[in-house]
């Protein structure tokens, strides 16, 4: 245990060296190469290497060949644990959390698509209507559903332009795949599924904010009903 | 590179077999012990301790003297990076990101103080004007000052009892310093944030939803407005 604690509380404190060059802007865009870093912190470059992967998994550098270790923009830091939501969302959900999910859903989405409708540029509309098409023409019963679902909907919260609404796309991907398996894939189901997708993509279109969120809103209700009519244990299955 | 990446993907490969083991309920209340787990999943004990480390730093495991490692309850474990939150907010804030910031406070904390007002129960509400007196009594020169801040934001994010609200107090906490560094302390301001604080602590205590949540946006507002004025860039400084 004592050699393990220890080499990671080096790592830790080499991480945190690191990002404070980083967050004062002492490296530019580009780190030094990694026998240089190992130098300046005076550590091995094992325990360099790792700090540098465990920012790398944190989407705070990025590797390019030729170039070498770049900084990313701290708007694309991961301030989400991608692991913990899959795993928190691979679990038999109960009805408690279904209730935290739906009102999560009922927070950031229709607020973005609002912001959606009012920052969207030129792309961003055309990467919505392609991921919309693409969505629509993938029936439910198509494995590749459930993704192009989740693309949809992670591009309207991009969209928005807000990075903390942007870092919940995880999250709201995570919700999307725990209703998609307790809503029944029935033709009718479906049909009124993709007119009220279609419904948020056209408000934003046309940049019309009110419409965007009321739409947004009908389409998570409508999700909120078909998952308590899936689900006996909160009252409304019969 | 070689080893360590081999080492580091069979610790990922053991950390998804541990936690599929436990959202399969397969282990109970507490862990075997880290040599029959070694053993069940064939592996060194400096790999399993490596994997169970990182399911402890996520707060997805307690370890109890004599009781063991237990697993804790789902809606503790982190989906939040407390780590990359904290370096985000290290950085000097620019515009973009305290126009992001305000918003995202806007869309959780009146949403969270309406549901902290319909769920709070008597140790909650307890726990809020506790949380409102200490920091009442504190002033804004004091050192402890932030600290007190944060712990009544905290309290009544938790209080909303939504899980997913609860992830995002770290989120609430890197915003409220931010912001408070920016916002000028004299007399007139501090006397003004302690009655707009007020007004939502009692909002809360009456179980006024619409209240706590009018209450709750209007503190924001105050703060952006503070914000406004305290940075030339985003034009409103004179």
């Amino acid at each position: 245990m004592e050699q393990g604690t220890k080499e990671r509380s080096l790592v830790s404190k080499v991480m945190d060296g690191l990002v404070t060059g980083i967050v004062e802007e002492k490296y530019g865009a580009v780190l030094p190469p990694q026998d240089v870093l190992s130098k300046e912190f005076d550590v091995s470059r094992t325990v360099m290497r790792e700090a540098l992967s465990m920012l790398l998994a944190r989407h705070m550098l990025d590797v390019r060949p030729k170039i070498g270790t770049r900084i990313r923009p701290m708007r694309d830091w991961r301030m989400i644990d991608e692991d913990v939501v899959n795993w928190r969302f691979r679990a038999k959900p109960d009805p408690a959390f279904l209730r935290d999910v739906i009102e999560f859903r009922m927070l950031i989405e229709p607020r973005a698509s609002a912001q959606a409708a009012q920052r969207a540029n030129a792309a961003d509309i055309v990467a919505i209507r392609e991921a919309f098409e693409n969505f629509r023409s993938i029936g439910p019963d198509d494995p590749a559903h459930q993704a192009a679902d989740e693309l949809l909907h992670t591009r309207i919260v991009v969209a928005s332009g807000n990075q903390f609404f942007q870092q919940m796309a995880a999250i709201v991907r995570g919700a999307l795949s725990a209703s998609n398996q307790l809503i029944l894939a029935n033709q009718g189901v479906w049909d009124e599924v993709l007119r009220k997708h279609a419904r948020v993509v056209e408000a934003i279109e046309r940049h019309d904010a009110a419409e965007a969120e009321a739409a947004s809103r009908d389409l998570i209700d409508f999700a909120a009903d078909e998952i308590g009519n899936a689900i006996p244990a909160n009252g409304k299955h019969e």
